[in-house]
């Protein structure tokens, strides 16, 4: 696989103090025709779980060959690893820290990297910002077409991290909330395919809901509504209101859904 | 006219979620060529309103061509009807929820679609993302060339809304704020067209102002000055303040301009 | 130097109302093949310090023939100054209000021009929106090719301002905190440069901190430490923290810095 010119990044830098601008500058000076989409930049500070979710939402939309930044990177300036990953259709570069978990636990077939090769990071690396001074220039000379090991060695033993899967009997499936978006949708992590039943009942904290919605102006204001949302899982909505706030719930929280009669 | 290879978003979604990127990586897959600007991603949830102003403030400045997609859009999922819009100058892809109102009002002489070809869809259309799934394609599809008459029928029975006029007399102008911008600025309904005579006083909430301002930094601080803002319209400020806090309005409220003596 | 056709853009416009986007147009209505890349407009309003210290961080990492707009613009209509300036390696334009205060006091040669020629502002120019009207043909046709002299004359007489020094002594530093980021991490004015010795004390607030880390994990949680940080400035930071908040610090605070027996 080639790559495309495409970098995507996705941080936890937010878009005010310049840092995003930054590394989008060092890619193009090492590859002025690279083509730079932000995926996100708003991740909470830190928040790992977060960062992989999102990441696993966009990457199978980008054209294949596109290279995907993600710096969510507590351990920066540590001994942590830096990753290279690539897939059957595309790249990655990320911290070692189970922000790609979801690649590394999908069943495509990676070759993994452990970014060494110094001749690829800017000439002076801080201790603080290797978004700007590693996975920048690293990202820009793969786009070259840097073969990907070429930045350092092959290894095993990265962190694959572990995805929370619910738990399916015959009677009901128990799941978890494994993200809300800015709107307040409470997604789980309980896939459409699992839905082998049409008639359900889901409860969330103190709510109980009937059935299934076809789209979130479906229902009575005010009432939560569960649909299958647009990343393939259930996910509980309010009518034209915020369903984080209105039911008190934070991610973790357990969902059950009971096959009814 | 022709496509130039410029597609616009404006949606709702925020920055946070991975929303707008996906959009990106969708569009990208289809024309590699395109390029995308974003207008704002910030629209309050669902403010159709804010929407179409914004919008309207800002397509006139992009080059003949361009594709502007509008996604705020509480229906999505639901029957509502989705448009594609050709002016003289451009095109529009949006919800038929009047976020395109002022488009739709305009003397422009327009071809209305309603895009119903799913042969320009994402293959597997989701239920709560028609921005990914429907929005970002079309636009895609569109700006390869693709007539826009292929995307559905032409109609013309689309919701136009109607534009708030303000109520003009020989002694005055009652006009209304129709938006609230992030410096807290007061964006009236008042056009300067409309201003015939020089000596003027306004009035909007309890302060009372005398004149017109020729800049933001002509006025006392912590007082309210009027001025003719950016898109032609009266707008009420503070020096060096926020005129929305300070002065406690809200869009909707009522702005009385007399001629005085 | 010739232009690259990269135009950045730092404002505190924010993302909301669709000023930015609106530049875009502009630029691309002049110049189809610029490439855009936003350094930040999430600049608290008129905080001109913030938008000089975040360009002179950024502008270093971008390729030769760039040009960078900062527009931190209180003074919009009225009789401030619009400045174009050429450097060795790019090229900035801004308003004549110190936000290029850390280009200007470099030591580049510098050509440094009033913007006037009215040739290549928008046609109709308004009294609040000069990001629309001025600075972004200007930009676009200087990435054209335009020759910097011909946007108007060269001036001497510029508002260079001044760079906040330390104060350095045998035994101590005297610097400030001239930044703080999204993390909450404090940012000095006292250079790596400055670091004569390695055993010190650090002193901000009512906090002490008695070596300098080697990375932000490195640390105790929730005790404050000291580290060279990625702009070359010693950084106060508090690990998986928030050292703004945690140490009640703000910008323009004394750190000290002592040397050690």
């Amino acid at each position: 696989m080639k790559p495309n010119g495409i970098i995507t990044l996705l941080t936890d830098f937010g878009v005010t103090d310049g840092f995003v601008g930054v590394m989008k500058g060092v890619i193009l000076s090492i590859n002025p025709d690279a083509r730079i989409v932000d995926i996100s930049h708003q991740i909470s500070s830190q928040d790992i779980e977060a960062g992989a979710f999102i990441l696993d939402n966009s990457y199978h939309f980008f054209p294949p060959g596109t290279i995907h930044v993600a710096v969510v990177d507590p351990e920066v300036g540590s001994q942590r690893r830096i990753l290279a990953v690539a897939s059957d259709r595309c790249f990655f570069i990320a911290p070692d820290n189970q922000v790609l978990k979801y690649i590394l636990n999908s069943d495509e077939t990676l070759t993994v990297i452990e970014v060494l090769n110094r001749q690829f990071f800017l000439k002076r690396v801080s201790q603080t910002f290797h978004g700007r001074d590693i996975f920048a220039p690293v990202a820009a000379h793969l786009s070259l077409g840097v073969p990907i090991r070429n930045l350092g060695n092959v290894i095993q033993d990265y962190d694959r991290g572990s995805i929370d899967q619910p738990v399916v009997t015959e009677q009901k499936i128990v799941g978890k909330i494994i993200y809300i978006d800015k709107f307040g949708n409470l997604i789980t992590n309980i896939s459409e395919d699992l839905l082998s039943k049409s008639k359900i009942s889901v409860t969330v904290g103190s709510s109980q809901i009937e059935h299934l919605s076809n789209s979130y102006a479906d229902g009575e204001i005010d009432k939560p509504l569960a649909i299958i949302g647009s990343t393939g899982f259930l996910e509980i909505a309010i009518k034209n209101g915020n369903a984080q706030n209105q039911l008190s719930i934070k991610r973790g929280d357990i969902v059950e859904l009971i096959y009814r009669k």
